[in-house]
């Protein structure tokens, strides 16, 4: 039996929205990782901490420092592609050896989620095993009570990071969408939401499910720059049938 | 303290895909309901049974019989909003009673759940909390291997009982894309996806993470009506870097 590399979904932060699957993984990992900015505890290690086997070893991907780095600049995604190459070797040997290893990711790992750059590069060589997990947008519309998509309407997610104009183009319908990767990005995307007339449906969720959560209709947030954990969602207009 | 309408996201199939959360819940529900199928047992129903206290009062939510009244028929949503009427004053009428209430939805509740049309109802006059689950795409996607979006990828979530032409529109950027509901909506859809070239990258998903669960690319599967737990997973062009 070849040991498994499992990349497991540790939910939105809340860590009782981690799975019976998840809990069970995590407390019996011989080995586990996460990715993390220097310095940071990192959001997915900080979920899983009550679920971790205390005997583990612990790997620490710490991306590297881009940081005003335009994305588009071919040094970011060499760094980038050379980061994930070397947390694949570092994975890689201990499954080598025999010994199962632990990835914890935000949310669900394949929405956005960076373990998709360790899947692709391990899939073919080893055992790799997916487990779901709660994405952050459904603990934040869950907590802000906004049911999303009714009956034949359609859902759109898309990061705050697109050009303002890919923004109104798929916003353009007013169907539901959830926006991710608010950042320095919410200026722009309040000025899109205006545009179209968007504002006033819409609702920030910062930190949903964490102690620190904010969740309240966009329109009474002021326009200053949003943490990374934020999201922005538009529930769909038959919502209130 | 209120008594507590829980509406409760069970995953997809898998009983292990339940957060700790809906686990804890479900072990302690005194009272616990779910929609079926008249005569059937009810997937969410089936999901829920190794986690349900054993002692707990169970309701029955029996869908009306409205199988060949068009969905545009005025009298099947006079028959819905009725049975959704009823549903939430059988709900009411235990909390009023000082007994917690637990509706267990397949996936997540928010997401193309009828939960969503009892929470409207009650929502005003009880005190309602929504567990997130596990969404059927999600469950899909991660056992199929297949990362659905990377960077500045859209997501498009939309049901297969759309119009063909609805369903071009939305597909044709050619970004990733989920089709739910198939049913017999599978050959109109795959028209469509034919006609856009999208066919090709699609998976096709049914019974995802429960024991008869099929995954395979939709160009291997004929042209047959699906059952109503498939769908399809149409991962970003990103995906393969
Ligand atoms: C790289 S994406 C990862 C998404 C994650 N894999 C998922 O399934 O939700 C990071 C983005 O997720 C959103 N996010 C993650 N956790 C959040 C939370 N607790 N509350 C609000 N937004 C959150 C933010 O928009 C953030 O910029
Ligand atoms: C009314 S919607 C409910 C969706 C659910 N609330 C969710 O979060 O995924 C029902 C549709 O979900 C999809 N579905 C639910 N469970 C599934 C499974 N185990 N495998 C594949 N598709 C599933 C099918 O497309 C089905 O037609």
């Amino acid at each position: 039996m070849r040991a498994v590399f499992h990349i497991i979904g540790v939910g939105p932060g809340d860590p009782e929205l981690v799975t019976l699957r998840a809990a069970r993984i995590l407390g019996t990992a011989a080995v586990f990782a996460a990715f993390a900015k220097r310095g940071r505890a990192g959001n997915a290690r900080t979920i899983a901490t009550p679920h971790l086997n205390p005997a583990g070893k612990e790997l620490r991907f710490d991306y590297p420092y881009t940081t005003d780095m335009p994305v588009q600049d071919p040094r970011y995604s060499e760094a980038m592609s050379a980061f994930y190459d070397s947390c694949a070797i570092a994975i890689a040997t201990h499954l080598d050896a025999g010994s199962d290893v632990v990835l914890l990711c935000e949310g669900d790992p394949f929405l956005y989620g960076s373990a998709m750059y360790l899947f692709d590069r391990l899939r073919n060589t080893h055992r790799v095993e997916v487990t779901p997990g709660i994405t952050a947008m459904a603990g934040c519309w869950s907590r802000a009570g906004a049911p999303m998509v009714h009956g034949d309407d359609i859902l759109t997610v898309l990061p705050a990071t697109l050009p303002a104009e890919a923004l109104a183009d798929a916003l353009r319908l007013g169907q539901a969408a959830v926006v991710m990767k608010l950042g320095r990005n919410l200026p722009k995307l309040r000025a899109v939401l205006d545009e179209l007339g968007l504002t006033e449906r819409a609702i920030y969720a910062e930190r949903g499910t964490m102690p620190e959560e904010q969740i309240l209709p966009l329109i009474q947030r002021d326009n200053s720059p949003a943490p990374y954990f934020a999201l922005v969602l538009i529930p769909g207009r038959r919502g209130v049938r």
